[in-house]
């Protein structure tokens, strides 16, 4: 999607490649939204350790990488011995995989460029199928996200107030995003409206990705923290809540996505405010029988004890000219804040499950589905048996 | 209640007098969770600034504080002519007043100071009458909120798992707290239960007060971003609410209290488990008909946009030594950091209105009442008509 540097627009991917100089090229995630930065990897060890190290986040966009860090490692190889080449590529495979061992996409893009690439009869003819399949496997993902965006901008009418939670945007997949493609492409068509972005504590993805993104598009928001949405429903001014998903169970249609969510479709089924999911394809587990089966990560304490930003006087106490100073300065260093009381530990579940009773429906690029309608529609949406 | 410094457990009320040296004794609440300090205000207007400035903050305790601050005030009048006592006081009423124009406790408090030292005939009596009036004020809040605990310890049972939302704890009042008082009574009968602390964004009063408080009572808790409490619930992981109010609506049963509340009680009923809101007969409203004539707050974005801490080191690469660094160093200063997206803007309603429907019972000091049975027991409740 768009982002403006120094008063220039520009589009980019979260994730592109460099055929010329071999070069997977990367959003630096972790700068995001104090500063916007592009870092290129050179080689497929690298581009492992940007996916480890959380450079790049989001199923689609690490999928992606590792679909570029496939090609790239396959391309660095110099020779034509076939055997040396598989084995080294074999090693590229496995140093992406374990990059992240818990995700499933980078496996998932990988197996298919495999596959695809044994089609070439010498290395040269492999070395160029992959690059060419990992390309596709990019395109792909910004087309299907693209079509969610397509079947949900009919679900934002003019003037309407939209409450997302988390950030299911462009920054997570290769472009246009899974819960923010509906707005962008109503958006496109000329429709005006407004986003409340959920802060979505203890990460407050909302407030800094989610609000960036919107930010960089010109999409009229406000940040609000998680406890005044059900406020603001009661006073009627939420109209549409959209939001993404790690898991959707096709046999169920129960929903797990951040921490926070569940709590959301609640308070939308009391206000008889429409609940939607935006999801692609792959994020369909249909082997799940019970969203009670997913596991939820309990993630590590400080998250909720402390914040991350970056230090700022005492925002009551800005004078016009401190905002001044304030705004010309370089964007500072994020450093980590210890909020709680100190002796006092803390819970952290990263994700819950939200029922198919409080979904209004499963936006995917083939539709919009009721939740329980999922399984019955499985050839569709991608299931195979 | 108890604070334990450098191994040493006492008895602390949130605010003292000091009839000798004529000084209001209060917890300089701005430190906390990080530094326990008492600052003594010497002079009536210093006690008004400690109000305006927020060394105090919370209904009964800003009340408390008025009525000392006023008695500090007459103490301070050197001399026997009533006519110019009287012209002193109208000066340390109207100061202490305009500390904190909205606040309605600190008025309350005065007035009824102000009828009972009328009543001495030289300036020596009407200097002693407001002392032991002051006193009586005190006492009473102490009084009310240790009654409130006892009506609602019968509400917790062993092993029990309480939720709480923000602070009204005894750092709010004289001693004890509301929603907190419970806790404290049900601890005090050797019952052993676990409390789960919103964190309560934006200003993070369960994550500082609350934590703080129940840490130096020993009460096991822990706190929890304010996204996880409906995930909680659902895996059957809380039992009881429990939140104090800041204004409930003797009419109606209708109870406005910390933004966020009314989320809580429309997750409690969805899982059918039970929620109280604890208040001392101070907070009742007898006049509105209706919860939404209620103002609700718009306070500063930059509660929303940023968070206020102790800076540490990442607390994901914090080695054992680097823990034992952190923890041997004097407490830091607290530092505001903007976690949002620089050129985003939020939405931040400090409070929210929780209809009756979704209000199991009202906890007062005179027993545990049905929201809509408030209006019926008026008169012991303290209507006057």
């Amino acid at each position: 999607m768009n982002v403006t540097l120094r008063g220039k627009t520009r589009h980019y991917r979260t994730v592109a490649f460099a055929a010329s100089e071999n070069a997977v090229q990367l959003i630096e995630q972790r700068l995001l939204p104090h500063e916007f930065k592009i870092v290129p990897t050179s080689d497929y060890r690298e581009t492992a350790l940007a996916i480890k190290n959380m450079v790049v986040r989001g199923a689609g966009a690490i999928g992606a990488t590792a679909a570029y860090g496939l090609a790239q490692g396959a391309r660095a190889f110099r020779g034509r011995d076939l055997a040396k080449f598989n084995a080294h590529v074999e090693t590229v495979y496995q140093t992406l995989k374990n990059a992240r061992p818990t995700a499933v996409d980078p496996v998932n893009a990988m197996n298919r460029l495999r596959d695809i690439m044994r089609e070439g009869e010498t290395v040269e003819e492999q070395q160029a199928l992959v690059l060419a399949a990992a390309e596709e496997f990019a395109n792909e993902d910004a087309r299907h996200c693209a079509e969610i965006g397509q079947q949900g901008a009919r679900l934002i009418r003019e003037g309407m107030n939209v409450l997302t939670h988390c950030n299911a945007g462009w920054l997570a997949f290769v472009d246009h995003g899974s819960a923010t493609a509906p707005l962008y492409a109503a958006q496109a068509q000329g429709k005006k409206f407004h986003v409340y972005c959920d802060e979505t504590r203890p990460r407050s993805q909302g407030a800094t990705l989610t609000a960036w993104e919107l930010a960089q598009q010109k999409i009229a928001h406000h940040i609000i923290a998680d406890n005044a949405a059900g406020h603001l429903m009661q006073r009627g001014e939420i109209d549409l809540v959209i939001v993404g998903s790690d898991r959707t169970l096709g046999r169920t249609g129960e929903v797990a996505n951040k921490i926070g969510t569940y709590t959301k479709a609640v308070l939308a089924a009391r206000h008889k405010i429409p609940f939607y999911v935006a999801i692609p394809h792959s994020t369909i587990d249909w082997n799940l029988k019970n969203g009670f089966e997913i596991p939820i990560e309990e993630r590590h304490e400080s998250e909720v004890l402390g914040a991350w930003g970056v230090i700022e006087e005492n925002p009551a106490k800005k004078t016009r000219t401190a905002k001044k100073v304030a705004s010309a300065a370089k964007p500072g260093k994020s450093q980590y804040v210890r909020v709680a009381n100190p002796s006092s530990h803390a819970r952290n579940p990263g994700f819950d499950v939200t029922p198919a009773e409080l979904i209004t429906g499963i936006i995917t690029p083939s539709g919009i589905f009721r939740p329980r309608e999922l399984w019955a529609r499985r050839r569709e949406l991608g299931f195979e048996a």
